[in-house]
């Protein structure tokens, strides 16, 4: 990667600085997007369809008869090198909490669409076979990967750790997650057609940054005298909070399930932060006006990037790290059952008829149409 | 990794010193496995229940009610490294063949528990963005995934994209595949409680070194004059010949099924050669009076890294990419239909009361239960 280095510690960082060029991804993206669009049919060989409105979601689901089958596999990014790194400066594995974030960046996607998580499969593709001879971090990454599956009530399936030496970097480690789950019964199905005017917005609160935003996070050390030591908060390393694992959210679905709150949408606030809430295809105004509160370190970055809140919400989860959409007569119900799992919540606006933009009106930002391209 | 270079040409080349620890990374494996076994209870609060037949299998099979789900997630491993070798040699891409590797990897060892594959997802992680940029590269992968799909008959559902810079080396990637699949009817299941004596063994004919063995394959170069280039065969180069694309099964196992075949057991011949043939835990001998033709690329490797026929069929697959166990009356026809799917078929031999070992009659090998350690 080529991204200049910032001439001055006081530049703004732009998440392209930071090194992932989208332009020359996305092209491929949608070629694979339309080549994966044109096998659906293969389905109806077995009998079964494919749920089109899935194709632009986060998980894909098939219609299989008594229930739908959903199926994601996710890649956890570059937050292993922060515990890399961590592990160095402080001789602690941080692996534990980072098996928990890879589970998460599959199953929190993988509910987005009503779906019950039931098996998880490891992906962990080291950089040489000596990846897996220290066995402090190994046992980190199998605890941590059994703990999440404990808390998620799912069954880890088994799953790949290969040693893939002149393709993974020495002493790296390259970790993905895949995910099958059921949707069951078939009304759970959220694929946003029961989405609109008058539903409630509630946010499930984050622990940080989650796994997504890394890029930039890790940038950001060469600007920060003491690096990853540098404190965010009194006694809080800027690498420890990084660090601080991905919550969990199929806990809360779940309950919300067998509470009989009826999901009309959901949204996992990865990529693209805020811009997520958009993520829906239909014309509606999202109107925001109660922001939850923002985590030491997400301030913390925002500042010395130099972000403004308009650049910062488009960018990171602040706060937010997935976002339900609920009857509104229901929002109460589920911001307690939220809580009762250990997961803070706010009621934080509602759904409006109106063309297709997100407003975060305590902060005056206007997220429109243009500003988030999926599909 | 620190693998010693070979001291001549002569000198015998043997996987480890290709570059590949198992001693290093089997204990992770080993709590993996029980980690991961520990998590089944998980299903209950669903109202479902592991198959615990399959957790020694290729794939994790959950009985869901009306049918069993099959889960899987497989690396392709290092053959990619070859096509870029080939790619500056030739100036072709042959990330087509590439794509069909990658899908052959995770359905060939779903279809072997009697699932029917319904959805695969891409798993591609760039070691930078600037790897999607090469247009002819990624529609060669694109446009393999989607023929490769169309072949096994299953949707894509999507995947992942990631740019990882700083994990997968500058250039490379990591391709990988999940796929999920029903087994049904559920007495499609097999995971070898039907598996016995006077069962016919079919063995289905690889199209060369597939995805496993390459650690080896690619050191191999370093012995030869003209490296990739060098002809294994009149007007077939060594990189070429590697480059064949993996056989996919499934279009042989879905026909079988439909012509009532009933498959008792399966193997999936790749990493352990035809130590895989020793798969199941039963104590019977498995008898080969037949052998398959060696493809040439396989016989080049055998002869020169210097390896015996023994050490060759434990480690390569020596022409034969996936071995069926079926009643014996429905030996001949098994043959049959898999040559009507355009895959030559041999009955092989046959399946006998007697101490768990494979007997390679006509080379005079046997392999015994200590050769094969996989659970």
């Amino acid at each position: 990667m080529s991204a200049p280095a910032p001439s001055a510690s006081t530049a703004s960082l732009s998440y392209e600085q930071a090194g992932v060029n989208y332009d020359l991804i996305d092209p491929l993206k949608v070629a694979a997007q339309r080549a994966a669009a044109a096998t659906a049919g293969h389905l109806a060989g077995h009998g079964f369809t494919e749920v089109p409105a899935s194709r632009g979601e986060s998980a894909y689901v098939v219609d299989v008869g008594p229930f739908y089958l959903a199926s994601i596999v996710e890649c956890l990014g570059s937050k292993a090198l922060v515990a890399d790194e961590m592990k160095a400066l402080t001789g602690r594995s941080y692996y534990d909490g980072i098996a928990q974030d890879t589970i998460a960046m599959a199953v929190n996607d993988l509910i987005t669409v009503g779906a019950t998580p039931l098996v998880v499969q490891a992906y962990w593709a080291a950089g040489g076979s000596d990846w897996f001879g220290d066995a402090q971090r190994a046992q980190a990454l199998v605890a941590g990967w059994k703990a999440a599956c404990d808390r998620c009530g799912v069954a880890w399936g088994g799953g790949e750790t290969p040693a893939l030496a002149g393709i993974v970097e020495s002493g790296r480690i390259d970790l993905a997650a895949s995910c099958t789950g059921i949707i069951n019964p078939k009304s759970r199905l959220s694929v946003g057609d029961q989405l609109g005017a008058g539903d409630a917005i509630v946010l499930l609160a984050s622990s940080g940054i989650h796994a997504n935003g890394l890029s930039l996070a890790r940038k950001l050390t060469e600007r920060l005298p003491q690096g990853y030591l540098t404190e965010v908060a009194p006694g809080l390393s800027y690498g420890e909070a990084l660090l601080a694992p991905t919550v969990l959210y199929s806990p809360v679905t779940e309950a919300l399930a067998r509470a009989g709150v009826t999901v009309h949408y959901s949204a996992n606030i990865t990529g693209h932060g805020w811009r997520k809430l958009l993520r829906h295809p239909a014309e509606l105004t999202y109107r925001i006006h109660t922001v939850p509160a923002v985590p030491p370190v997400l301030r913390f970055i925002q500042q010395h990037a130099g972000h403004d809140d308009r650049e910062a919400y488009s960018t990171l989860n602040m706060g937010a790290g997935f976002a339900l959409f609920v009857p509104r007569e229901q929002a109460e119900q589920t911001v307690a059952i939220a809580r009762a799992e250990g997961v803070e919540a706010v009621l934080a606006g509602q759904v409006e008829a109106g063309a297709k933009q997100l407003l975060i009106e305590p902060l005056g930002i206007r997220f429109a149409s243009d500003d988030l391209q999926l599909r």
